[in-house]
């Protein structure tokens, strides 16, 4: 599979383009569109957070009127929509009216997307004025595509993309994938927005499943500070314009993989970009007596701030690793963990083990390396891929005055 | 009330000192004794983290076996005893041996407490050694007090006591209060200890009660960054010798708003004392359902990296307080929220309301200030002390290398 690879593979069926609408401070493109021109089948899923902002509440009634088709997507960043009471629903169905008259469909099949300032009206007449050119000037080529990457960025400090082509048979299919997010960062809030584009032909039904799947091996796998955005989605279309289909089981185990590794990849480079990030460490819980214990442990680890910033000094101290895992609200016994950094196996059975403290600590130096922590005999497990608190960290986020 | 004055009121009935027993790296003294000359009785509170160091399961069993009479307390700072498996129960048994021999008493009738780094076996000999000098030495004078204090601050950059007397009828009883802790720090976990004493007659029930309320209202409402010590121990001793007791409901409610006043004083102090912590912010969450949702809101607000570095800024941003409120598990409608910073309302009913920045911002270089955030209509309180997240937070717990 080649991710990230400087030739992406561009499924049939959708076109691209980018703009710049004025919503940028910088003045950088900060509309993107994607179009199905055939139309397409969709999922979707949306933050967890029970403030949603106005273009997400938007999508879900969408979606549920057409029964999962969808025909454009359009994003605008430099201001999320959230928090703007009636004025953001009004402003994000006036953006998709625009969008259907220029494209003549009804407005429920345009999938409407905003990142950036939140308290914010939208001013959605600079987003409607650009319409018309961005309809005009989408194309199915490298350019549009990372165009479309880079005009949804905020914070990031990069684009992010990967995409996989795969045989079914004699017959190819692709699977892009588009994202954004780093931290949480104000102004925005760093939003996670992540397109998925495939050729090949799912009903919305199977599409759900392969999303509800991959989310939850990569995006739910991911983690930062804990914070989670009002605006958080993830988008699956498929043009089912290849000559491939996902109704076998095995060609629907071949594309749900697809998603899930190109989901994965997208996580990771979020991950990677997240705000003053040094460290990124793939963080296994195992032993627990459940999967949910241990992601309960996995994640008091993984958001314990005295534990990310002993990871920001590449400090051994698996002292603060099992204090976090103790106070997780899961009964466990110090005598039954034990703690692996990289390598290197430090504390077992209630015991700290003799190790080389310069190796361990050189280990840790490394951009990414695993930590394991095992609980007991359950069979219980969980992955957590996470990340250092720096100094940075703190400066990005506090230095910034609204 | 005079908490924290030059003036110290000592309950009767105890005696103070302090030793240098060589665990503190600096050299400085390590050695706490209190004693209750003709015993006391006692209750206390441990920490909730399911990995507990060995004095304070021996603490417990303690109190069992005397069923809350207690007659010395010897804490050590430098050494947490933690995480050090059936060698750290033996060494906190040999120096309960030891003091008793001392003091003619059973073992069980010590309390004792550890504090320092964990994984680390207690070289027990060097307390040993040290107790017939604490027990010869002891007095009921404020420089033993104070000393007291001194030797089992870790992390903290001052003592922290309080003490007030009262009147019941014509007689008046006292009550002291002396804690150490800050931030969560290596090599400690900075540990949060607190010794309560008073002269008062209560039965151990009538305490368990008293200190429940107390640290209900104090202790659990403090949070610098929601880490949880394997050591934290809160005991209360009353010696009985004043002339007052606690048997009708008036002394009752007397007794118990004075620990506390005192408790809530030692709270504060130990905030305030934070790890680098440079705001202290009285949040106030009402409008909810229950108290339950009201606490969850309050701490997943109070423990969010993204607000505790916006409130580290002065950043009036509401946009962080309010998406954290979204993600803490309790159903809430942004319709239904609003939020004020110190005098000011920001947010009212889903939307951003003007306000002055540079009026907001001030407000918020105060050293102190409340926030208050409102989700409804429903009778569900919380209160929570808590602090920002600053660059220094991250270099003292980052910059330790163990």
């Amino acid at each position: 599979m080649a991710l990230n690879g400087p030739a992406l593979h561009i499924p049939s069926g959708f076109v691209f383009a980018s703009a710049t609408a004025g919503l940028k401070q910088s003045g950088q493109p900060d509309l993107a569109f994607a179009e199905a021109q055939l139309g397409a089948n969709a999922a979707a899923v949306f933050t967890r957070n029970k403030v949603v902002a106005a273009p997400l509440l938007l999508d879900r009634e969408h979606l549920n009127k057409t029964r999962g088709r969808t025909r454009a997507v359009i994003v605008n960043a430099g201001n999320a929509n959230c928090a703007t009471g009636s004025h953001g629903r009004n402003a994000a169905l006036q953006v998709c009216k625009e969008l259907g008259r220029s494209l003549s469909i009804a407005p429920d099949f345009v999938f409407p997307s905003s990142t950036g300032i939140i308290g914010v009206p939208l001013p959605f007449e600079k987003i409607t004025a650009a319409l018309p050119t961005l309809v005009s000037a989408a194309r199915a080529d490298q350019e549009s595509v990372m165009a479309f990457a880079r005009a949804i960025m905020t914070t990031d400090t990069r684009p992010k993309l990967a995409s996989t082509q795969l045989k079914i048979g004699r017959n190819t299919f692709s699977v892009l994938g588009i994202a954004k997010g780093s931290g949480m960062i104000h102004p925005n809030l760093a939003t996670m927005l992540v397109y998925l584009f495939t050729d090949i032909d799912a009903s919305p039904a199977v599409l759900r499943r392969a999303l509800a799947d991959a989310v939850d091996a990569s995006f739910n796998r991911i983690s930062v500070d804990g914070d989670t955005s009002t605006n958080d989605t993830v988008l699956l279309l498929a043009s089912g314009r290849s000559k491939c289909n996902a109704s076998d089981s095995l060609s629907l185990k071949k594309f749900s993989t697809a998603v899930t590794d190109i989901c994965k990849s997208l996580a990771e480079q979020i991950v990677t970009d997240g705000e003053g990030v040094r460290h990124v460490i793939e963080l296994t819980v195992d032993g627990a007596r459940t999967h949910a214990d241990a992601d309960r442990i996995a994640r008091t680890i993984g958001h314990s701030q005295l534990v990310k910033t002993a990871w920001a000094g590449a400090d051994p101290n698996w002292g603060r690793i099992l204090a976090a895992a103790g106070r997780s609200g899961v009964s466990l016994t110090a005598n039954n963990v034990g703690i692996w950094i990289d390598k290197h196996e430090v504390f077992r059975r209630g015991i700290a083990l003799p190790f080389n403290h310069d190796e361990v600590h050189k280990a840790m130096l490394q951009p990414k390396y695993p930590i394991r922590v095992t609980v007991g005999r359950g069979p219980g497990k969980s992955y957590l891929l996470t990340t250092d608190l720096t100094t940075e960290y703190v400066h990005i986020n506090a230095d910034y005055s609204t």
